[in-house]
């Protein structure tokens, strides 16, 4: 049997006249979208666009949810309680729901974005309010974070279905961590070596960490990126390598 | 048989810190609550809290759905493209339905807020959006507005349901349409004539117009307010006297 | 003595993470800069950058004011109160006075940005509000605006100055008002063309008409766009013509 | 010479349709007026009446400084760069400055709000990010904060002068800390007592701690409060019985 992987990416994050990433080069190259749910950007005519054309090309579609800052783009911790996240957490899901059902699909995911999927790694008040919001709207929907962090584990302990995520261009520690953004290294812009690394992942469940060593890791799903014209080329070209290495590109189960 | 009315009232219009409305006192009043939907008032833990207390009391909820205007309370026309118009409407009808999940309910019908309201009585591009929203989200879920209305001409024209409503505090034209409220008159403030007019629109189906003359209409549900101690007992009043009169306060059918 | 112009375009139009416009190609061009407030774009940060940008360039800044409307970017008629605009206006002004006077430049002139500034050409409590803003803030700040507009009507009768513009890339009718955006041959889009046209608007103060007469133009300041790349590159060109025509590029006296 | 102190409040923390504080009676209370800048509460046309209100009471005017953050009033700590919060922090104090102007009077100190307030007292970046930002609109403006604060020591290095306050409401510790308001009898709620404590702060310079000892303040200022109807009953009550004890209320110099 052949290897498989799920591709997913951040659309829909674009917000009225302004326009960001080139979502429809993305849903191209993706099995999943993490689509955006207005509370760090999308305003609902931007989501209308992107389930559709999610459904057009295919593509699975997943709620992007935030902490509401339109203007730090969800990428500022803020020190929400526990249930104002829970409840805004809900919202945003129901909105996309709405959204997509309009255009002809349904939201099959959650991706927590920026701020708080960094937050819900360590965060335990923060974690639950994602878990607690998913488990009330829909405990069949599958939540997507980094393998280890408290987000996974709450889900898992809760019945919330877990979906591990690697990324495409970030280097790895050699206990299967990621290397701080912070430190020399931290991503990779070769798309001809982050292709590689990917295909490596999923063909042979390694990636060579930070310091030369192989490294195990679990995926059910690869990051991509395409809010830059170079990200996008690195996107086409990982899926590229994945298909001819045999690697068949399609949602996670 | 007995007769039977619905009365309705705008719930859920509190933000963050600020409190608008008495909104325990007046699902204790009503069969029908029409709930913010967070874009011209509600944030999602209102909105969290107006579901569940809506939920306990029996009281049915709708979607008070509203042009994207924190600031000027969806009071202000804002000349959106129908297309924006339908996909916001999409996403608070989503969001609502989210929260009101998770709060062990459903939203039951669609009621346009302020400017919106006014609006769609006569604009056909936002009237359609709304019609259009609703039809997208579920064309099962009926519209609740101004008999008369554009905007109940087009659901009916589209096979969505109609729900008309009279206003208790409000003065009648003789062909029954509403006196503007620039005109002296226009709003009632006397809760025992409110009370009384309301009892006769409903025993009677008729209701005295400002100039005299008793004038004909068909009213599915009753429009209350809640958002001043005076409204409240106002409301209440209203209730009591249509209990007195033996007519039954259910959701409409 | 040579002709003289001020050129003007819309810069600080970013928002938090979304870039719009090329604001360090238009800031080599133009005299003026129409720096947003933060009510249709520009968070404070964009702003600061494009105060220092222009100060580092010799350009002036004015404050582009908007309905406060970000998901609309300004472009959409909000019907807000007389009073509530006038406040929301002076308030923008500030900001951007703040910013600016922290960036070593100040305002110097005022600009109503989209549907703001197409209001208040006919709408005489809109008109009224912006010009009471800026009496309120600074009597001796000039309005821009668009020539035999009610707003610079209402301006020059409050004893404000106004400053009257030309669109380098619109058709004019032979009465000197624009071609709406609705009709055909509306808006220009041939650089060469266009540079020309501003020329003459200049150097022979006539433009020719849609139907091809000469109209008369009485200019103080050129309105270029820097929000595609083929509107820098029209503006680039426009500029480049002036100069090789002898005409001074400088601000409005 | 007699004694004097300064009182301060929250004022203009209304936002559209919803009110918050009887802001009319603590106008009549207080020297110094905290207003609102946009950014946690008071939208423009709230701060043009509450600085028109200060200024017919004589009472000055200070601009109350927020993380951008409406749902959350300002009250969650937002994780800004220093940069952005600079930023925002100088746009509101302009802001408020063309209100204040509009409304014939003056913006003449700095307060932080809320979560500001109190990440400022421990906070590097975020203390430093306001001292920056009132030392680039104008360093003539006081900070008005916590005695202890990093605020007011960055403050003070800068040469940006300081305010110290106490507040009327809260427990000490024997060291002149606050009580945290999550320990029990953090907050009192007797006007009686509390109105005491105020007047042997300023006659005596002491407090009484938590655990019974006489404490030495140094205070420029105390705060009350206006936002419910105890809290503005006892500052009224505060007020009396300063000025019965032959205390002066009067803006800090």
């Amino acid at each position: 049997m052949s290897a498989r992987v799920d591709l997913n990416s951040d659309v829909g994050e674009s917000f009225g006249r302004w326009q960001l990433g080139d979502d429809d080069a993305v849903l191209e190259v993706v099995s999943s979208a993490n689509v955006a749910c207005g509370f760090h950007a999308g305003d609902p005519s931007t989501l209308a666009r992107t389930c559709r054309s999610a459904r057009e090309n295919g593509v699975r579609i997943g709620a992007q949810v935030s902490y509401r800052d339109l203007a730090g783009f969800g990428r500022r911790f803020v020190d929400a309680t526990q249930t104002e996240l829970t409840d805004d957490v809900v919202y945003q899901i129901g909105g996309l729901q709405a959204i997509a059902h309009a255009a002809g699909s349904v939201v099959s995911y959650v991706k927590p974005h920026g701020a708080l999927y960094n937050t819900a790694v360590h965060h335990e008040q923060h974690a639950r309010a994602v878990v607690d919001a998913v488990a009330a709207v829909d405990p069949a929907l599958p939540i997507l974070g980094l393998p280890g962090s408290l987000l996974l584990e709450i889900a898992a302990q809760r019945g919330v279905r877990t979906v591990r995520e690697a990324f495409a261009d970030r280097a790895y520690q050699s206990d299967g961590t990621l290397v701080s953004r912070r430190e020399p290294g931290a991503v990779l812009d070769d798309p001809e070596l982050v292709a590689e690394r990917v295909v490596r992942m999923i063909t042979d469940g390694v990636v060579e960490s930070i310091d030369g060593r192989d490294v195990r890791l679990d995926v059910d799903s690869v990051c991509l990126h395409g809010d830059s014209p170079g990200a996008v080329a690195m996107s086409i070209a990982t899926r590229a390598s994945l298909v001819a290495a045999g690697v068949e590109i399609v949602p996670f189960t």
